[in-house]
């Protein structure tokens, strides 16, 4: 997605450890007109798909999944992290380690929201080495429902998060592809 | 708002401690179609103000926000709680009570992204005790921003958060106020 690109090359920020802060546009700042053409992208290229919801996982992914949601008109269902008073005791859970926290924590999802007979978009902002992203996996496939395939805005190809999401049957869509950083250069996968 | 009631009748529970679960169509499952409806009302009641910037805090009240932002063509900023690692180190912080979670942290937005010029309209799901709004009212103190105003999807109008936000010289409009809760009731606002 070449929008996405200049977005990144023009207000994105290379850090050490490999950390690409797009914190102006996309997960602390929000620039809702590019999450729309992001909401256009995902629906050109999961057209053919019957989408019943999106699925995604507090806290960045919840802004771009309801503006993606709008052009399949699907409800939005976020996963939760860690416990929450007031969720119900019957959930969907699986344990996850966030390495941009350095903790583990266990997303939630209310089993009423996820039905056998639904067809699931899995929506993230970034897919790195991939553990949020399993975690939904593993919480659609204890509900019995499908999965549709997994869309990403940027995924960083030097982590393993894509061979893992891959690997586990998901048709991943991601609409950047970095494959490598550093201060003075991003290498974006053609 | 009168869907909204229809909406909180329909769908929502009520449980002990003053709770009223909306996760059906609003903090776990988010209807889209409810919150674009929320975001023409919104528009309408703001449609005087110059708003620059929305702003609100993870999670829930990400995806009402940057449906909200369509109806302003603003952007959404969102405070984060507690330390990110991402995160830069020229922050505005607020410490805040969690009555929800039972636990403290801190509400953070970078200095980057709210400007002494933006006229901010702070949105969020839930207006109960207050303690997240005057977080978010202090954060834009702190950054010389104007508040526009507060707009709220349901306040518990049984609890001090209206009083303390209104004390705070804040515009407080909340679609729906909930003057008591039971089991077997819920009285809203005329």
């Amino acid at each position: 997605m070449e929008l996405l690109k200049e977005y990144i090359r023009k207000y994105g920020v290379v850090r050490p450890g490999n950390i690409l802060k797009v914190d102006s546009f996309l997960n602390h700042q929000m620039d809702i007109a590019l999450l729309n053409r992001i909401g256009e992208e995902f629906k050109n290229i999961f057209a053919d798909k019957k989408i019943t919801k999106i699925l995604t996982i507090e806290a960045s992914g919840i802004g771009i999944a309801c503006i993606v949601a709008q052009y399949f008109n699907v409800p939005v269902v976020f996963a939760k992290k860690s416990e929450s008073l007031n969720l119900d005791g019957d959930l969907y859970t699986s344990k996850c380690f966030s390495f941009t926290k350095n903790r583990e924590y266990t997303a939630l999802v209310s089993k009423k929201y996820i039905l056998p007979d639904d067809n699931i978009l899995l929506i993230d902002d970034f897919l790195a080495n991939g553990r949020a992203m399993l975690a939904l996996i593993d919480i659609v496939n204890q509900s019995k429902a499908k999965i549709a395939g997994a869309g990403i805005v940027i995924e960083k190809g030097f982590q393993e998060g894509g061979k893992l999401v891959r690997d586990a049957g998901v048709q991943l869509e991601s609409l950047v592809v970095i494959d490598s950083m550093s201060d003075s250069d991003l290498v974006f996968r053609e």
